[in-house]
């Protein structure tokens, strides 16, 4: 990354926000003047087209329509229209991603089913993965006999063996990122499949499924996506994977013909048999709304942005001699960087006094997510300004979070 | 039912309005003055009080508060909040229902939760059962390698045998009432569970799960409750059982500490350990504001007048030589009845062009859901009247429908 340009001073900053191909996105936010919001990976603010879309399936739907909504306002096939506005997004065919119940329900719908295709009966999970993601797996293993094997971090791939691998494309708590392409080839010559989770890289990186080999994902979107609080999640299958794929939770909104109320199951073609129950269609719908910032938006500006915007970050958090606990360099990084401290809440709220949302997980990471969509690069900058002078006027632990690091 | 008292005159049903105890609640509706909306079966409308609810989630929650709603508006226990709303409606203790993902995956969690605790390895479900009852359990025993037995309609406790069966306290397209207690009893002697479905119940029977002995249940809250459209669904679990319930779908936030993010899984005390993924909160909240309007009412006066509607509904149908296909006594039904009709879908569309909302399920079954909290007696007698004249006045083939029953 040695010719990767970030803001090394305000005056870049600014510089960069002149010409910033996104900015025009920030208008489309209900966010507050005076509010630098870097929780966008725990809970994207929310757009104008988000609570616009709610609204109008309140009013035009359930209120005006109320039953007959589900054809006049095409409920019932809300959850693939809202797919293929999420397939471009992270680089997959508009008929291979669904919208449905959560990241926790679709990765044991995936695990599940991938299973019996695995050349061994055999689920990984790594230790320091997303917690959801290893209880599900638990859960999986219980009911099924399947062993659950636990590998160190950054081994799930070497210990698959032919099994079945849930694995986060970014890691929640440090935010490095996998390298698909080569754990996809490297699972798939040993016979298994890994199911990835993409909660913390879509919306913020330039993910590309097909390109790079991958056959199962599962991710939120109530992140990077701004989808709203605890919008539904989705699905994603290869189409030459999915007829083979027979979901354990076979529920009606997954059946070809879910109004002939037959008896016996026949799933919908691709990634649509994944439906289960009946969608909670006022999240859907916000989320709906909220995928229209991202049409005509470039994926690789969108991860550009948050390259800079966290590198910057990072080199301001270095210069404020915090740990830093995540990669280095920024194309090993989702959309958020983390630093460590030990008095790591009370430093959180000290910055929200002065309008800096930040997060806090424990025992002592600070999460700063840089959404490119509306954080601007000066913005950014004077926020660390804030957390600097936080940090020097206030008497902490300074041995408790100083160390050296090196941001290139 | 010689003694029970429903209108057999339009003065009798004005009569009735009088002194309705629920008559005060049509006007925390938002439907449009020259509708008779007879789908609150299917999709309950919307209440003034969950149109506002769900706005404050968006303006106060989402807009204002962003990721700190979680504490400052509840969302993180919005879920047992709205359980505990629910809990008195269904005759259950308020630490016992838990809101949650969909009917079609909570019958998964419960089932399979239930079948190590069951005498004999074994599914049921009745043939006439709703499909995703079916379907679920068709994905569970997959899954497990447990048999699944399909009983005839009404036999499924009779084929239990130790097992776990799956029960509609409501059928959906007859109507008809399960006998809980009895059932309960006979399944309790021989070592089986029952998960009942209370979708086409709740809200509008008076449910008595404890005082029946019901132990599992799993239900839907956009029907009589009015949740919205694809509103979260709910799970019961008796608390003498909960300790002894392992949900197949451990997600984090059925974990005891969810925050600590710890790599081992701890269910949280009672039901709530049934939680999986983030729930949907715009749709939870929502849910959360349409439960106000039965805040005081008596369930007693709710069923007593669900039953009153749909004794009278059957009435007027059965002069119209409509054939009649659910029971004719109003304590086997729950909240809707069905007739039949070879031309069905026709007959809706017609009535839908005199403001009379209907139902139609393939071949031939036309609903009427007589919902209690904004229907009046006089309005559903004049609905019925139209219908009348709507069979009376145009070329239907009358071979195809009329049929004498005896409606007492």
């Amino acid at each position: 990354m040695n010719s990767f340009h970030f803001p090394l001073s305000r005056s870049d900053a600014e510089a960069l926000d002149a010409r910033d191909p996104l900015a025009h996105c920030r208008a489309a936010f209900a966010l507050p003047e005076g509010i630098t919001y870097l929780v966008g990976h725990s809970l994207g603010p929310a757009t104008q087209g988000a609570l616009l879309a709610l609204q109008r399936a309140a009013d035009e739907g359930w209120v005006r329509d109320r039953v007959s909504a589900w054809n006049s306002a095409n409920w019932i096939g809300l959850a693939e229209q809202v797919g293929a506005k999420l397939a471009r997004l992270i680089g997959a065919g508009e008929r291979d991603v669904l919208v449905c119940d959560s990241v926790s329900v679709n990765l044991f719908k995936l695990a599940a089913s991938a299973q019996p295709l695995a050349a061994a009966r055999r689920l990984v999970v790594e230790e320091d993965e997303f917690p959801t993601d290893q209880y599900i797996l638990e859960g999986l293993s219980s009911m099924t006999g399947v062993e659950l094997v636990r590998a160190e971090a950054g081994k799930g791939v070497a210990e698959l063996k032919g099994g079945v691998l849930v694995k986060s494309l970014v890691n929640y708590r440090t935010g490095e990122v996998a390298d698909v392409a080569g754990d996809e080839a490297a699972a798939q010559a040993g016979g298994g499949l890994i199911v990835w989770d993409l909660s913390h890289a879509t919306g913020v990186l330039d993910v590309r499924l097909k390109a790079w080999g991958a056959r199962l994902a599962a991710g939120c979107t109530y992140k990077y996506l701004n989808g709203g609080p605890g919008a539904p999640a989705f699905v994603f299958v290869d189409e030459a994977l999915a007829p083979e794929l027979a979901s354990p939770l076979p529920g009606w909104m997954g059946h070809a013909a879910a109004f002939d109320f037959k008896s016996t199951y026949q799933p919908k073609e691709g990634v649509a048999r994944f439906a289960a129950g009946t969608p909670p269609i006022l999240s859907l719908a916000a989320l709906d709304g909220a995928l229209e910032i991202f049409h005509g938006l470039n994926m690789a500006d969108v991860q550009e942005k948050a390259r800079r915007l966290s590198q910057m970050c990072l080199m301001l958090a270095e210069k404020a001699e915090l740990k830093i606990s995540c990669p280095l360099e920024a194309d090993r990084r989702g959309g958020h960087i983390s630093v460590r401290h030990c008095e790591g809440y009370a430093v959180v709220r000290a910055m929200a006094d002065w309008g800096i949302e930040a997060d806090f997980r424990a025992p002592d990471t600070i999460r700063f997510g840089l959404s490119p969509l509306f954080l601007s690069y000066a913005e950014v900058w004077d926020a660390m300004q804030e957390l600097t002078e936080i940090l020097e006027t206030r008497s902490w632990d300074k041995a408790c979070y100083r160390e050296k690091a090196v941001v290139t």
